[in-house]
């Protein structure tokens, strides 16, 4: 089985890594000479190209790991170049808009679309800092299409599973993105705020806790990628906004009123919570 | 040099297990005799006892590891039992209450007093979570009174970098509620806020990653305590609260304007932030 990754940056690599650990033959197909030297200098890739033409027809499984828009406009250009029969996936982490603009090409006669997003990540990019670890017991989601065959869905899934993904869970594209919108956007928004909050330079790396670490870590941000994640969940995400906000206004006028039960209360709610996902 | 931990909890417990390591003879007072026994049985501590009477007049070091509100009444009970010439520390997360109910006892010529905040915590509390590993390379803050002499406070500084603290610092107590409030408080606040904020209860295992996982561990809180620590801080808290929900306003109206460019800048901006801290 041969398997073709276009776009070696942090995800597609760790993709890379994580197959040829496994040993399948591995195509890397990316824009920058210097990525696919690398990749192959480090045997993350057995071949690789800048240009994808040649290379796709004889691809049994390819996944895209380009920003949304890219993998797009990707799919567009080169969807009369597949082998037929073969399986292609992505990563975005929106999936509507991917799904809404490529669905229709999905037909397992000649080529079929597994839509996924590899819930995992790193504030650091770029093929140098793909990792297997980033992978590993990382969470998986699958949005199906009607059309999808059990046997593409399970292939990916198996895969994902070699790839060290632990939970590989099938969500509509909407409910993906409603969910996203709270679990990875809305966390990214905060981190950012917080970050700008500091008007004083005090967050310096004398008056700072593993708090103040954890919680900023991701301010180190993509801005291309996350504008797009941004914009094409805009909805969502603003819902997901609105009621963060709210439950920091109950926080603040517990605080005011010196209402101790109230902010009690709300730390037990919070607790409770927190506890039930470890 | 004898030392004495009042309080051995996790903080207390932390304190013990770095100073015995390095050498020092450990007096434990607790007034839970199960957390006696336990450091006993694991040699946390050379001698342990649920009163301290009796105790306190023999001892050259006392860190109180109580909460605020506790350290207060335990330093008023108990400020002509110490050893004459003692040094008396505290672990705080706030300061200026601390340090304005007490002050006034400070006199070098019997016993002194030296405020610090070992800023270093886990979302894990008591003595069997306590664990070397919490105070290696993090940050130690002391709010040092125009009474202290240069030997206490070298003494708590050269303490602190044997337990393992990387920075030590000086500060007034208004200064470190104000960065505090930014750089802990606000960042527990959030926490709870984001937490809560799951109506639908999007946040189960399988749809994280590890952004979400990192912005809510905190989440898991000790009311008490910090019910304490927030309303000791009240008005630096709730400006620095504020300065997030500005931060907040920012990116909620780029997103709604469909503003690519501020959004974008607001980006920029974090992640140079953050980079510094690096």
């Amino acid at each position: 089985m041969k398997i073709g990754i276009v776009g070696l940056g942090l995800i597609g690599g760790t993709y890379a890594k994580c197959l040829k650990h496994y040993g399948y033959h591995i195509t890397g197909i990316d824009h920058n000479q210097e990525t696919i030297d690398y990749a192959l200098n480090n045997t993350i890739i057995d071949t690789g190209s800048t240009t994808a033409e040649g290379y796709l027809g004889d691809l049994d499984i390819i996944f895209i790991c380009l920003y949304p828009n890219d993998t797009i406009k990707f799919i567009k250009k080169y969807h009369t170049s597949f082998k037929k029969g073969a399986i292609i996936s992505d990563v975005s982490g929106i999936k509507r808009n991917v799904v809404f603009n490529l669905d229709f090409y999905n037909d397992p006669e000649t080529f079929e679309l597994v839509f996924a997003h590899p819930i995992a990540g790193s504030e650091k990019s770029g093929i140098k800092h793909s990792d297997k670890a980033i992978f590993d017991g990382a969470n998986f989601v699958i949005t199906p299409l009607e059309t999808n065959t059990e046997d593409a869905l399970g292939l990916i899934e198996t895969l994902a599973k070699q790839m060290g993904f632990k939970n590989v869970s099938y969500l509509s594209p909407k409910n993906h993105d409603e969910i996203i919108s709270y679990t990875s956007q809305l966390t990214h928004i905060i981190a950012i705020a917080l970050m700008n909050a500091d008007k004083k330079g005090f967050s310096t790396n004398k008056f700072i806790g593993d708090s103040f670490q954890d919680l900023t870590r991701i301010a180190n941000i993509n801005d291309t990628l996350w504008n797009e994640l941004f914009f094409n969940n805009k909805d969502f995400l603003l819902r997901s906004l609105k009621q963060f906000e709210d439950e920091l206004g109950k926080l603040k006028s517990a605080l005011e009123k010196k209402d101790y039960d109230t902010l009690k209360q709300l730390m037990q709610s919070a607790t409770e919570k927190r506890r039930k996902l470890q």
